[in-house]
């Protein structure tokens, strides 16, 4: 207790200033860490449920065909191969991520996972958005262009599409808070 | 040419260091507001190519329906609306574009518009890019589905939401640029 008194005033500003915005912007750098991995678990996993898609019909109906797949749409196939892109990316950003955890006030790779995480972004929210629209077609059809609802029909191929459009989301809504975070982190002192 | 020698090296460098990155930082919100302009200009643009969209046969075919309008597709309602919200907003950012330009070295405009342009960016990358799935359905149909392609029946009706969906794209990279240069002017000192 009393050795408070022999602290002189400015010794203390000098120990304390340094500290406390870096344990605010450790743990913004460790919640950046785990969402990451969040993301990367939603997106690899939608690009498996999307390209495991695969349905093959026991009777025959008014198609001519009576099998779907992702292969089906090119939009299906598009999305398997830009999921499994940002789920790559996310996997090579993790070192840059434990590198902003070690040194939380050196903005290089906070900058450089800012600028290619919203290039990813894009690509990530391209394609669950063009997913979900042949999803809805899917689902609800047509009638102006007279194209059918085929989820009649293809009830697990719809129900493992829909869910793997719903995984997408996941990885898109935690790379916008990730983006947010990393912004916040780099801006304020 | 003898006054250089008068003035003592220390403030020299003194005067010459708030002003480069000053001059850079400002060339930066001036860019950022002129992308801007031109964001505002391809999302509304987009808009009304898109909400305008409306084509009737003088003739009958194999469709039920005669006339095809943006109506017939939910997903270029949501676009409508979506690249609506994108221009509006980027209308009402220009303010804070011009405080960026104004005060080159304040953070707090900079990061409140680099937050939010990123929320924007996931909605205006989802419009475009259902949008651009249900074109590319249009222009090309679904063997595997039964669907049949439009556009050799409605041409109009398909360049004109081809043209809508390139001008979404437009500022979708225009917003991914715009992200990229806030985050380069925060981060940099």
């Amino acid at each position: 207790m009393s050795t408070t008194i022999d602290i002189p005033e400015s010794s203390k500003v000098v120990v304390a200033a340094p500290l406390r915005p870096g344990g605010w912007k450790k743990g913004i750098a460790i919640m950046d860490f785990i969402l990451r991995l969040g993301a990367i678990a939603a997106a690899l996993g939608g690009a498996a449920t999307m390209g495991t898609s695969d349905q093959t019909l026991p009777f025959f109906t008014q198609f001519f065909q009576f099998e779907a797949s992702y292969d089906s749409f090119t939009t299906f196939q598009f999305f398997v191969i830009t999921m499994a892109l940002v789920g790559g990316y996310l996997v090579l950003s993790l070192p840059f991520s434990v590198v902003a955890i070690i040194r939380p006030h050196a903005v290089g790779p906070r900058l450089f996972l800012i600028i290619l995480d919203t290039v990813f972004l894009t690509l990530a929210t391209a394609s669950a958005a063009s997913a979900a629209a042949v999803v809805y077609l899917a689902h609800n059809g047509d009638q102006d262009t007279n194209w059918l609802a085929i989820c009649n029909q293809f009830g697990d191929f719809c129900a493992q599409t829909s869910a793997a459009v719903v995984s997408s989301f996941v990885a898109v809504v935690v790379l916008v808070l990730v983006i947010v975070m990393s912004a916040l982190a780099i801006g304020k002192p």
